[in-house]
């Protein structure tokens, strides 16, 4: 019998892997190149850490450690928090974060329990600036993958709290959950929810209009500031920063509400295609740190890799690497010299570790590398390698740094 | 009041972690270029998989989830070898996989609970040559770190085995566990133990002796091949392929024992110094697949990550990339224009988010950054950018293009 991975987790075999490992790559490189810092937390956390603001929600969700005291982190936010709010790091502080989280979430969901967040935070700093520069990061690091034409939706929690405390005065945060449950459970229900919460149903239909209506960037920010002036204010300087940024698809949303309990300020969210839903998002959060020590600015966005590799699914991992094969057990020898040679040039270089025949090592060598290398008697008297590509199937007599260029290329 | 990170984890602050990711890459080039590839599992395995073979004291420190099903894992070979029993890859199937672990280590140990592993292992091949590639591939990936004259202790677990059988014939197991305590508890203590388990205190002297001897390579040979002729082949074949691969300063060590349960054949550990003890090390364990599915031949080897960054603690951190100043706020669009422009020259730039002046903006930049870029009227006008050596406080206008030469020198 076989044993499995863990209820809506996967192990990922080598080809996703490496795919994987270069996604992880280069959004580690455009975040870096935005000044970014690394930090990095434990996977596990005291359980009061977690819930002074995981929301009802993810609290069920919570694999929790047999001693009831710790658990595995849900996000990467709350860890940060927790450690900002007690260093004094140079303000602001930019740090990046690409790591797992955990999460119990119902199997029909069709999501994975264990999933990895690539996440940047700007601490300390008030100004709109660091949303613009969150948002042309993130879209820079997903164009760097090779995607384009993201959108980036965008609201501010002041103008959903507005909106919920005029419908149902006092019941914000219920109504804040049933409305960021509307792209999952449709209009008709979110009204027959709202309805049941006290609301009237004309007032709850004309709201979801309000909210999924269309209109420019220019006519919402006009209904924004009906609701929340500072909200407007800032939803525009992200706009206008975002062009400096050349970063374009930005249009403001009001039906974006995003289930973290933090948000203070705007959120966002970016897509790619209207099938795959989210593949990021993030908000602001002056609230957090002041709940695990001092308190201070804090806005954040957070990539989800398995969404980004599923849109990579796709694109096929090509072989890598030479193999170098010996004729004969005792040129073997001669192939690690061979190996050590390319390896020193930054080439993945295999030698036979079977002690198989030529035949043997040529089929494996073509299972597993780009090109093989066959090293003989002559060979070794001549000092050169027989360098074959693998893909056409052409061969020729070289040199080792003649070997190592055409790999190379 | 602060809240801390659990007991025996940490937060790795970004000095450190930058210093991690260092290591980490540098460690994985070497691996891939031995053709080693990237293959990962979940941080959860089921409890009954881990118990397989975790052995007594590390089923006592298992970090368990409450649904009584779950536990973190304790390393990565396990698994490994769960994967490798149920799929059917080329073989030999050779991976590599950095990752953290967890144990819930007795804290005056002064040993981490959650710690990286960065792993080699080779399934489906019998031949030492395996063994010598591990042992080459990991020593490549200790000097590319920058250190040297690292020894490789080499045993086997058939000699240790043959050892045990003839102090107290079957008791090999109950014997085998106070031999891996000697380096901690010492031999006076060792012999105590072996005592009181019922071996004559002269024969279990003696066998101290015996195992901690001086001699040549060659002469421990022999005595191997006394205890065990095949172990003895070997280890002789390791050594003479180690040779090929330029690895010197192996050593044969009959006193190294290794804790883990699951190894049969050559067991090795690598050492930089004696105060900071193993580095790394691994071994065979032909037994281990066929608890989970298909059995095959398996060896690995682990490098600990921690033991390395400890080793490196004393190697500074040096300042990254460029902060571009703008003297004032209306030319925060050509500070973004230049910070792009290097940015996508491979450079961290970072502009302003907090709306500070120029001289805030300094006392910033200094803290963060290696180079500063000043922006003025002047040098917008010119399509210029004002550059600062933050180190040696030289200054001068340069062109973009220039400015990217000298801050990636």
């Amino acid at each position: 019998m076989d044993y499995l991975p863990p209820k809506g987790m996967r192990d990922f075999l080598p080809d996703e892997m490496r795919q994987r490992e270069e996604v992880i790559e280069a959004i580690k490189e455009v975040y870096r190149s935005f000044g970014f810092v690394p930090m990095e937390t434990p996977a596990l956390e005291s359980v009061e850490v977690l819930e002074k603001k995981c929301g009802e929600e993810i609290r069920g969700q919570l694999f929790r450690i047999d001693d009831g005291r710790l658990a595995l982190r849900f996000d990467l936010t709350v860890p940060l928090s927790r450690v900002a709010s007690s260093n004094a790091f140079p303000k602001p502080f930019k740090r990046y974060c690409i790591a797992p989280v955990w999460r119990r979430e119902e199997p029909q969901k069709g999501r994975l329990r264990e999933f990895l967040q690539a996440d940047i935070d700007i601490i300390g700093c008030p100004t709109m600036r660091a949303e613009a520069e969150l948002i042309a990061c993130a879209t820079s690091a997903i164009e760097r993958l090779g995607f384009s034409g993201a959108t980036v939706r965008l609201n501010d929690r002041r103008i959903i709290s507005a909106v919920a405390s005029r419908l149902l005065p006092g019941k914000e945060s219920q109504v804040l959950r049933i409305l960021d449950k509307r792209e999952k459970i449709g209009n008709d229900a979110v009204v027959s929810m709202l309805a049941e919460l006290g609301a009237k149903k004309e007032d709850a239909q004309r709201l979801i209009l309000e909210l999924t209506g269309g209109g420019s960037n220019e006519e919402k920010l006009k209904i924004a500031a009906s609701y929340s002036k500072e909200a407007a204010e800032d939803l525009k300087k992200i706009i206008e920063l975002a062009r400096e940024y050349k970063v374009s698809g930005i249009v403001i949303d009001f039906s974006l509400v995003r289930g973290l309990d933090y948000y203070t300020g705007p959120i966002f969210e970016i897509r790619l295609s209207d099938e795959i839903g989210s593949v990021g998002g993030g908000g602001r959060y002056d609230g957090l740190l002041s709940l695990y020590g001092q308190g201070d600015f804090a806005v954040g966005i957070s990539l989800g890799i398995e969404r980004l590799m599923a849109l990579l699914k796709g694109r096929k991992a090509g072989k890598r690497g030479v193999f170098v094969a010996a004729v004969k057990d005792e040129l073997y020898p001669y192939a690690l010299e061979v190996a050590a040679f390319l390896r020193n040039r930054g080439i993945a270089a295999q030698t036979d570790l079977n002690m198989r025949n030529l035949k043997k090592q040529v089929e494996y060598a073509s299972l597993v590398c780009r090109w093989l290398a066959v090293v003989g008697e002559r060979e070794k008297k001549e000092g050169k390698i027989t360098l074959r590509d693998l893909e056409s199937g052409k061969e020729e007599l070289v040199s080792f740094e003649q070997a190592a260029v055409k790999i190379r290329q």
